[in-house]
């Protein structure tokens, strides 16, 4: 059973970003090594895999979410790839960002941008959309 | 021209709900009655009425933004709304809110989502969706 | 497996309150019942049972959290409650509470003074330390 | 020496309003009686009643930092009275609370505007300016 | 009109830093460019242009957000010049923004006044007041 | 007074890290020199010195609340270490960054986490524990 949340987590996990799962179990290796494997089940496995919301959806919400709480570029860095990924456009993340400024202000917004920026010009040169 | 991004704002605006920009209007008359004219043009007529989203999107993006910001119940609940009446479903934005939880912690998840079970127990007395 | 993840959850809930799960699965049973279960499998029982810290160290943490958060008042209010259920006293609730002045402001430390207070009131009515 | 800084910030306190020391000193005696002699002294006495800012420009910071907060409103409710008990003018105060949309979104301006209008209707019933 | 109020946002920033406008212009050109004209006319043109308060105060009000905010650092950094730029002197900022470690707490406060002291440094530099 | 208010300040920062009081007076020496004194005597003299919580204790509430907080890397880089000088082991630091997850969210936990990573490496070099 716990083997079926971590293939599912895993799966929906490698939908965003084939490399992801490995890099964050790589990160977390030495310090938490137990939190990577919860992250797979219960965040990918349990939430993101639920088929309520298509993953372009879920990405967007994400992106805003991260983009309001400002502290978590990381993180926001890796969900404008996968928002990509999954089909969105790089205006319609645009246009998700812009919109923050309503919400979250007008720095929050700006540093997104900023961040989107620089994930644009490295997929360009990786050839990605 | 000020006047056209005035009835294009007041139309995004009632479109998400048709009593939201007067309740704005008279809540804000004493205080900055300046600052309703400013949000309608401004937020609702310059970012919100942008083609490059749907109406659902745009109100996905602002639920996820507020949910995470947490001290936004007010606007919450007016977007809750909007998102319901401009076609999101209830099982969609408990997807939303639900998936907060991995990015912005359980309890802000908590409270948006008792603040839903508020909203949608209104439109229920109302008869709507 | 599941249930074992369950049962855990529960039983590590039930100690921080005897009624909290009860009336976490009553709250979202209309509005996202899937995530009662999600979060007293996940938060309780993967993440708040291991057994690297003591239950009175954990509400610590988490006492300290939620007043750092400030918009988690409900869930505050929980734990404070969590906190003297698993030993911790009345006075080290209120160091915590203090300390937490010099890390995030005064005023989220008097909020949750203010909310302390309330807890400790309810506790003397019903005779609890 | 401590007397002198309670004597300090309890001058700088009741300027800002005569009776917020009495009030404050009530809400924290049962569960944080040292935090209030802490506050007079500490952020009253060695901080707000440093001569480098006049008190207006403080308690304009002061309203703008606890806009952007969010989730301080007892605060607030105190230095939009204080604001205007050191001579900064209603409509001074709505200048800054309709900034803060730019910085901290619109969301938090609204917010504060709204309890604006709350302490103003308050001060009318009082004859206060 | 939507060139009256680009000119008197741009009017507006360039007392803040003349070349501002500029460079947020060229960071936002590839990822949102309509995001830098919206920015001129309806948080420059629209709201701090508004005669309400001097552009000290101004200042003041927002490094103060700013520094409570605490994930803005680069808004804050063009504000804290800016400050400087409309006549607050050093000193004042300090205060400000010791200040806001009673509002937002010491580690806001710190990582403000870090920051200051790059601006200041670049100042010098510069032979900036 | 004062200067006991100093003293035991010191005393009780000295306890967290020998050096961290030297290198927080030389980080704002020129910049705030007063808040320097100011966090000595009145954050670590008045609050952190209290006999009502032990050093560990303080350090584990400490470290969660600024893994909530989410944007004071470079205090919570202070208090990782602080924590481990007292007595906390680096298992029980990872387990209260992993049960923040639960509570602000899975980019704050690891955040704090790859933080935590650096801090336990330098030490490593340092033949720390």
């Amino acid at each position: 059973m716990e083997d079926a949340r971590y293939r599912r987590g895993l799966e929906t996990a490698r939908n965003l970003d084939p490399e992801g799962p490995g890099r964050l179990e790589a990160a977390l290796k030495e310090v938490a090594p137990d939190l990577y494997r919860h992250i797979v089940e219960s965040s990918f496995g349990d939430i993101l895999s639920r088929p309520g919301l298509d993953p372009k959806t879920r990405e967007i919400a994400t992106v805003s979410a991260l983009t309001a709480i400002g502290h978590a570029q990381p993180q926001l860095r890796f969900h404008l790839n996968a928002a990509l990924n999954v089909g969105c456009t790089r205006a319609e993340l645009a246009e998700v960002l812009m919109q923050m400024s309503v919400y979250a202000g007008i720095p929050a917004a700006l540093n997104a941008l900023y961040l989107a920026k620089e994930v644009f010009a490295e997929r360009d040169a990786k050839g990605l959309s």
